[in-house]
């Protein structure tokens, strides 16, 4: 397994590898490595010849007051997971090797940024988007790997890929939970036990949330309401937003009559989770 | 010479010519080509396997109140300079196919993008960074051609091309000139007959800083004074604006003691010409 640090030495790389028109699967992450990226990583080792993985603890998708320093990075852990993963190249680039001197370009998907998780971290989609580009354009991956737990982000890098006309697939593969349902994620480990149980929360209000939906209730504001009440019975539980949004465009709505995303994001102390469920309404119930 | 109109057309073509290992110099116009555009292909020409231009007039660069309706759009003639200049691919979208339903992505080159042309035409660079990325993940070109005419543009384009990694060589080609010195451009077809002999005056304007910059005056203010002072003999013309700016900040410069871009934009009746000279300062006169 190669260990990439700069794009110099990324570039050659890549270029022979497609002169010997393998494919290659790649998984951007932020290191901190699970589960869920494994099932990312297993997914492009089934389909390609050649898998690049990405750790890049990119600060520019920070926002002031959150939680860049605190971000988990075991990196030695993470390079044993993906060597073991049969994982071709990792690309570990420093902050520098990204955004050098008069870095000053950013990518935008207008509208679907500012939603959800968007409204309370601005900036935060500009530069994931803008992050990723740039390392779709260095890895040149036939396809890109992304999980559904980070749901607006899959949406919105999905959206600028075929709004920038990226020569790339995209395959987004579902949430891996732990067995009481709590969504896995990097930033579980900042937990501690109480906050660890009551976290379980998320997945039981989504639960609710399509029990409702199934038999036959269509009113968002009910639904969310009744989320609500459930996830406030956790002391610890402060939320952020629970949304009930269109499919492409993440629009709020009203009413329930076409296939949906449940989301949302609740704190538990310092640390704040997301989880979401894509809703499947083939016939309406009227 | 192949004409493609849509991109479903265009990927398999391009993937093709890149399978054969052939290298691909794309130009991007808006078409209305002239010999300056020519000097571009003939360029690409030389360098390459596969040349493709592009010729779309691009509706979200132009704002409201500008020049969209009547940009010159001499469509049969282009194809017959392309053809004539062993052109291999001309991609011909339309404006559903660049900015289907939906659309929402934008590239934003920060700073430089409202400078110079950028400060009176708001979204002008964004929505030029934005098609050219498009293009440039459409036509895969391992160099693109742009013109020094276009100065601005040529300098936003690149920084966008370094920051986002995008893995093409950009050559930018020396303006071209009538013989009494009027930039060639697809505008100067709008200028009447006394408009075009006095727009030559913002080539004598350039002319007139290189003569005072080599003389060792650094004042950027007063070469700029007397440069407005020649221009506004020309009783048509309408200054928008004179500016001497740092060659990759754009940022004007006060004391000129390092390289640096001319650049003027001047009006003549309903059209707007620009110009400019990179002057080349190696050793200081102090």
């Amino acid at each position: 397994m190669k260990i990439i640090k700069s794009p110099e030495k990324l570039t050659p790389i890549i270029k022979k590898t497609k002169c010997q028109r393998q494919t290659i699967g790649f998984v951007p992450t932020m290191g901190a490595l699970h589960q869920g990226h494994l099932s990312l990583i297993k997914q492009a080792r089934k389909d390609n010849d050649f898998v690049a993985v990405s750790i890049f603890v990119n600060p520019a998708q920070f926002g002031p007051g959150e939680d860049l320093k605190t971000y988990p990075r075991p990196l030695r852990n993470d390079l044993r997971l993906c060597s073991k993963a049969k994982v071709d190249l990792v690309f570990l680039p420093d902050k520098q090797a990204m955004y050098p001197r008069g870095f000053s370009t950013f990518v935008n998907v207008e509208g679907l940024s500012n939603l959800l998780c968007g409204a309370n971290r601005p900036g935060h989609f500009r530069a994931v988007a803008t992050i990723v580009a740039k390392l779709i354009n260095l890895v040149a991956p036939d396809t890109l790997y992304l999980g559904q737990k980070d749901a607006q982000q899959a949406i919105i890098i999905s959206r600028m890929i075929k709004d920038l006309n990226f020569p790339v697939k995209v395959k987004v593969m579902p949430i891996l939970r732990q067995k009481d349902g709590l969504a896995l994620s990097s930033r579980n480990i900042h937990l501690n036990k109480t906050q660890k149980l009551e976290a379980v929360v998320l997945f039981k209000a989504l639960g609710l949330a399509e029990s409702l939906i199934s038999l036959g209730l269509r009113d968002a504001g009910r639904i969310i309401s009744r989320m609500k009440g459930l996830i406030l019975k956790s002391k610890q539980a402060k939320i952020d937003y629970i949304s009930i949004v269109d499919l492409e465009t993440l629009c709020a709505l009203k009413k329930i009559n076409q296939s949906c995303l449940v989301a949302l994001a609740v704190k538990f102390g310092k640390t704040r989770l997301i989880d979401n469920r894509v809703m499947i309404i083939r016939c309406l119930k009227k």
